[in-house]
């Protein structure tokens, strides 16, 4: 197993490449890695290159650029708002939006947001570890939390916003439970075709959205709402299940 | 917000219906509830039932029956067999499967599975909690340990498997890196039709599955074969999407 690893310089053929020391420390006391042995870098821009680990040091390292493995791709333009939970639930969100493949991670703040402090770096940290782990050739960004009242300022004009309206006010968790539900997301999305816009997906915190945020999201002519089953989900299962329907049916996850 | 429990024992409005001491300590110290409170009850067959607290003990307690408030239901007939994966990936399996919906979940010991030991009281509790919180009236059953060789041992004969053969010796992660790639997980379904088949899902061990296995995984007539896009996921994420998927094209994801 070749360790990949994200690197924020350029890369190219027969020039050097940095590693820092949580890279070094890493490669070297973790994976058991010494000079001469091979890796795979990334920048995010350049593509994938094969290397030669140079020097592993306690304040960083350096390889050796060879070949490039890889051309840059990118992910499709898919950003995820979501709203922030408890840590082990955000990190669940952080880390599979990154491998099912969205473009960046941008949390908002609703009404019912129980919002401790986002360490928002270390988010980012669990990003670059997804991308590097599942192959991807960029790093989604994770965004400083925004308020929900900002969320549409400066919205382009042609990006379309996947609201999984949840029924976090319904006491049953059955089809038709409450009047007006939306529909399935796999059905929501039907009449859209794949490249035709950019796309956001929203999802709420545990206690769901307030009934005002509903109604000015569906309000929004930009708005697909659609709904997730007849059970119940965590934020963190919402989250991910909203991705993974939208790739299947719009994004990456179709064959080219 | 009302806590909704797991009974085992039959519930009859008008009846007496017992909490076991982990239950009324939960009840009593973690939510504060006393006798008087209102919680909801099911048992997996006779429907959910409203109930009153009546006593919370050490040892246990006592709710009284109520009126009946949803009819029993149960989920598709689907069942999740996956490989064991370290601890908390395994949690975030059975968590996440039981929300979304499956009836059944089946430890499936591969080649390339780590097996450490598994506790299945343990996940079986897990279910047993996120049946609770979302709002589920049946428990998916945790199955002891299997070995792959064994795994068709009795198979009916219209149950489809499900297996996401996903890239695990491949080194690229793009699309069309290894000849005879499984189609993507959606297309591979679109020409099944819902509540003709039973069927079950197969997800792999972190390293994926050995040559010899995906061969015989292919050779079944009753199998068919799909990928999970052009990432590399891990073994939990592969496990909730393919899940996800299944009940948007087949499943009760679907409006009935």
């Amino acid at each position: 197993m070749i360790p990949r690893l994200y690197i924020d310089a350029p890369l190219k053929t027969g020039a050097a490449a940095p590693f820092d020391s949580a890279q070094a420390h890493y490669l070297k006391n973790v994976l058991r890695r010494a000079p001469g042995d091979e890796v795979r870098l990334f920048n995010g821009r350049d593509g994938e290159f094969a290397a030669e680990i140079a020097e592993l040091k306690k304040k960083g390292g350096l390889a050796g650029v060879k070949a490039k493995t890889r051309e840059q791709t990118s992910e499709p333009e898919l950003t995820l708002y979501f709203a922030p939970v408890k840590r082990g639930a955000l990190e669940t969100i952080v880390q599979k939006a990154t491998e099912i493949g969205v473009a960046a991670l941008q949390p908002v703040l609703t009404g019912r947001t129980v919002a401790s402090k986002l360490n928002v770096e270390r988010l980012q940290a669990i990003a670059v570890e997804a991308a590097e782990q599942s192959g991807r050739l960029s790093i989604p960004s994770v965004g400083e939390p925004i308020k929900f009242a900002r969320m549409f300022d400066g919205w382009p004009e042609n990006r379309r916003l996947l609201f999984c309206d949840e029924a976090g006010d319904d006491e049953s968790a059955e089809w038709g439970g409450r009047e007006g539900r939306a529909p399935p997301l796999l059905e929501a999305l039907k009449d859209h075709r794949r490249n035709t816009d950019q796309w956001a997906v929203l999802t709420g915190p545990e206690g769901g959205f307030a009934p005002e945020e509903r109604e000015a999201l569906r309000a929004k002519p930009f708005v697909t709402a659609a709904t997730l089953g007849p059970r119940i989900l965590r934020a963190d299962t919402a989250a991910i299940s909203a991705l993974v329907l939208w790739q299947a049916a719009l994004g990456d996850w179709i064959r080219p």
